[in-house]
């Protein structure tokens, strides 16, 4: 196939930041909080200091939910040995684009000023337009080195656009709460890759299985993403949360959820193995489980202990997913997961939606206090007769949307993909740098691919128990 | 030795999850800034706005730890070669079960609501358990890569018990101040580890000798580490302490400290060596060291030159311990130290205790104001009538009973380690992931090691110097 | 030459660290906000709350400029396959020493209590600490590799002296507004680099030529760097703005301006290589010159708009300054910029003066509201009567400063290193960390080195066309 992204990559990127540039211009200004107007606004509405700028209460949040999205992501993607650069780079590229597109999608669903038809934007938007960004971001995960990047220009673009309406019908017209994504992030993104994956079924995928996995080093910087998204998540679901206590109880409630993950994690990954020895892939990936799970039910009172409950579930289904479930959707149904995203985001995702419905269904006024309980569901205006009873039903029926929303959004998405004009690599080829990168080999001492080729050649005449005389070699794991 | 855990790890992992399910159920709550009821708790209080909720005060800090713990200890212990997946991994694993166990116990005796007998939490509460697990995390750097994961989580359920009863002591009885813990976490975690250590004397450690080292990556790993420690150590020293010029006064003088640290230790490791050539090992350990030093009187009007001659001093005593007190330790004490705690956190954290005692002591309501000496001290109820000429002796008191919680809680814990059901290897067999990890050998490409073999086979027919044609080869390093 | 610095560089460590110490007692104290008199200040001023306090308005910025400072620049520089330690660590030990001297230079100028001729200090001046030390940095790229820790000591030391007139200039004679210093930091720290480079050109550079590039890991370590400077960079340019809409849109105008470059740099890095490949090169540096260019207009209301053409062009211009002016510039003006700071910061930071003189000239009161227009450009006092068509050339008076600054001061301190006294390594030897380093080779394998030397004899005699087979293996990369 044609690898040769020369023209269709700058293409896309010019064209698609050209129109950017264009709609910004007719469409996006500061909002009251962000304008240099803020004075006047601060005296109309009875503010006396400037720290009561939204700037102060979300801004900490934002940078780590942003830290997330481009160190987290793009480093848990370079586990693979020889993709570490696709991993990072394209993260990079796609979150870059994404971001601009979705504070247009989400801004005319939500801060469209009907005063004069503009977008005014603020922190809080920008924050969201990382949470739509984030949900791509999961989709790549399960096309990993098996993609080009203008494939995956294409595939944002559409994914941002179902998002974004997908999250308006959710949010605004079911009235469903989703502090953290599970649903709305999450469920959509998780399924949106899948579907993808399903479309773009690489037959002979195995020819490329020699680079599909990691090296000892390529685990380690994986660990920097993963550690980041762990530590971060408390900031991602209660990073748009009501002021006050919807953003400390979030980040409590994510916290402790995490914390019990990791132990069932650990436990599942050992006890699976012969020798008890822990597999750094579940480490990676179903650590983070818990965060995804209480994503939904984040701002609610949802009692320390409940999130202990549902970290420790999550960890446990999540890790049994990539020992099970993986091996099956890629022999059975023919979906090739390359980073498990459906243990780590559709799975806990749904879990996250139950949560959420289960405990908005048994909100009481005695536990949330009568303001509490109206300000947590926002049971205001139109919505103001709403009981918690009937909250849990539209939370329900929202996981339907997203789950919806993600498999038809992800087939239709995956068939434009099948075109053969995006320029990816065939099944032999997939996983490797070499084909979007300039890589750079060591090749100014010849002399070490040279000592390889010959020694290999040698090699054939030597016996092979050679080996185990350096089963010892501290070195080894270093190649 | 059996080192299989895949019994025993899971074992505990899932008991002791499900123990702290059940004790979260029974014990903790959310607290009133953190619960529905803000609203009322707000009108109650007279709080106008929702950003003098405590978490706005805190949350940036508190992720700024909690960055340290995970990301900074973590990357730290991935120096060793062959050692990167335990120090990080076990780091996690034992992070993420003691900060719930810390939340449990530094909760009953700090946040125990009379009322209904149950702990209820705050953003302040989640700070404590990450300082808690740090103290933990710094006896692990004495027994890394000698320890299994289970003896780990045993360390780490006794340490963090030991560690809330002197926190006690120190701050409540004694009502010593201790900001960033130099006291209550570095004097206690240090010498508990190298108790543990000493206990755990391993007398043919040297069979393992070859692994005990880092190479060229493993070395810029640990470098990330590092700099996340130094950069966010004013957050940890400021993290708890009073709101306003507290929490500034502790940032700044941290800083200050910190910056000196750098330039001791690039000095003395430096001139340590024959040509003047800086080691790795000071720079990624001893330039923290002023961060230790400066905790007990971070919040202290120890004045910007007070800091800087601190640091100066750790950075100078902590490299110098690294050249000489460590070996020493080793040979005549039987202590072996794998991090070096002891001149990171053990020694400047007495150094530390001091400067908190002499600053105390000094202490006149002319530097403080009459106000700020009470806030600073909180000489307020039982202790309105204390002078600092007797806070200070308290400190000194509050010190002692750090070392001896370490010394004697360390000795204990290391007596019921030497138990030989733990799973640990044995002395010809440390720093090595490969017991308890699923390491990536690159086994799919056999040639590699083959080659090895091959070559090393014919090379001892070669005379030795034709190595030295070689001495500039730029791949050397990476290997 | 004589690259024996242990007599040199710890003379120089402890003469400044203690000329430091000795200035820090004579001068600097806490101001108003972080001093233990906090209670009578709040009281003098009718303050209500402990959050007005500046630490909560510009704490999180800080330690995201912190990260920036250390993790960012150490990282970016970590690229070069055998320089990684020169890279990160140097970047330590320059910006540890240099943030105190910039506390005094910039206190004397600007936070000089003149009742009692004293330095206040307090979290803004942390900031302005370390952007003054950025500048330095900047100028460390263009001379990585090829200076030695005393040079680099002696460069910051003159530097920051340097920067801090540059700034009183700018920003108090001229009173040009310079939120992120496009001007003040990045276009006189990148000159300074470049004239210093220039004098200490070194004609032979070229037989260091295999040790000036990167490898796949150190690539990936670069990322690092790279990403953090990426997300925190509307921190930095918030970091020191108005409180309240001064910061929220400066972090809104950086973070859109960004976002942009990214995809233009992405296009023209596709577009310059033969097949389409991108370059790390450019991934690594040019898609951080939005955030350069968009910082002296970052507080004016630029429109989001007018930051996402800003950060299109210097995409476009930085990566093409990659291709074509950095090899110009080495080749005909015997500049040798081994980063290519000059693409990454000295010509955007030209791009952002000019922008931020156009965006002021063109400011009126229907946009920014009459207190707006006031606030943003501080038309107080002797200034109330500047119009923004006279600020406009004021700020462009203020970039001729800061490049006069720039060339004149780097071409006289890079006469002062010409000196043969530095201990600077030879042409020969440049990018190599063995000689200020201790470097830990597998030299416990000597296996290895003898099998590569083996190897290599004998591949001489071999056909070279062998080494085709081994086109996929996919271990090839990790050397």
């Amino acid at each position: 196939m044609f690898t040769n992204i020369r023209w269709t990559l700058p293409a896309v990127c010019f064209v698609w930041q050209t129109a950017m540039i264009i709609l910004f211009g007719v469409f996006v200004r500061y909002n009251g909080e962000s304008d240099a107007h803020w004075a006047e606004f601060k005296m109309a509405r009875n503010i006396t200091s400037d720290i009561d700028n939204d700037f102060y209460f979300r801004y900490p949040s934002f940078q780590d939910v942003h830290v997330m999205i481009f160190v987290g992501f793009g480093f848990l993607m370079t586990f693979l040995k020889r993709y570490s650069f696709g991993g990072v780079g394209f993260n990079f590229l796609v979150a870059a684009f994404g971001l601009q597109w979705a504070l247009l999608m989400q801004g005319w669903f939500h801060s469209l000023d009907y005063t004069d038809g503009m977008i005014k934007i603020g922190i809080e938007n920008l924050i969201n337009a990382d949470f739509c960004v984030a949900g791509c971001l999961i989709a790549y995960g399960a096309v990993l080195g098996k993609v080009s990047p203008v494939q995956l220009m294409v595939m944002t673009l559409f994914g941002i656009t179902l998002f974004a309406v997908e999250e308006y019908i959710i949010s605004d017209l079911l009235h469903a709460r989703d502090a953290g994504g599970s649903m709305v992030i999450h469920i959509f993104g998780g399924y949106y890759g899948l579907a993808i994956s399903w479309v773009l079924y690489r037959p002979n995928l195995k020819e490329s299985s020699q680079l599909q996995g990691s090296v000892y080093h390529s685990d380690v910087f994986a660990m920097i993403g993963t550690l980041f998204l762990w530590m971060f998540w408390p900031s991602f679901n209660s990073a748009t949360c009501d002021h006050g206590d919807g953003q400390h109880r979030a980040a409590i409630n994510t916290y402790l959820s995490l914390a019990a993950t990791v132990l069932t994690t650990f436990a599942i990954s050992s006890l699976s193995q012969k020798h008890g020895k822990l597999d750094m892939v579940h480490i990676q990936n179903s650590t983070l489980a818990g965060g995804v799970a209480v994503g939904t039910a984040a701002e609610f009172m949802l009692m320390p202990y409940g999130s202990l409950i549902v970290g420790f579930c999550c960890g446990l289904l999540s890790t049994l997913g990539y020992l099970y479930i993986t091996p099956f959707m890629e022999k059975k149904l023919k979906i090739q997961d390359t980073c498990g995203i459906h243990n780590l985001h559709a799975m806990p995702g749904v879990i996250g939606g139950i949560v959420g419905a289960i405990t908005a269904a048994a909100a009481t006024e005695s536990v949330y206090g009568k303001e509490g309980l109206v300000n947590t569901f926002d049971f205001t205006n139109e919505f103001k007769n709403r009981t918690p009873a009937v909250q849990g039903g539209y939370q329900a029926a929202a996981m339907c949307v997203a789950v919806c929303f993600g498999i038809g959004g992800g087939t239709l998405v995956g068939l434009i993909l099948r075109m053969p004009i995006w320029g990816d690599v065939t099944d032999d080829n997939c996983f490797n740098d070499e084909f979007y990168w300039e890589v750079r080999f060591a090749q100014k001492t010849p002399s070490f691919s040279l000592s390889l080729s010959l020694s290999l050649s040698l090699s054939f005449f030597l016996c092979k128990n050679v080996q185990n005389r350096f089963r010892n070699d501290p070195l080894r794991l270093w190649f």
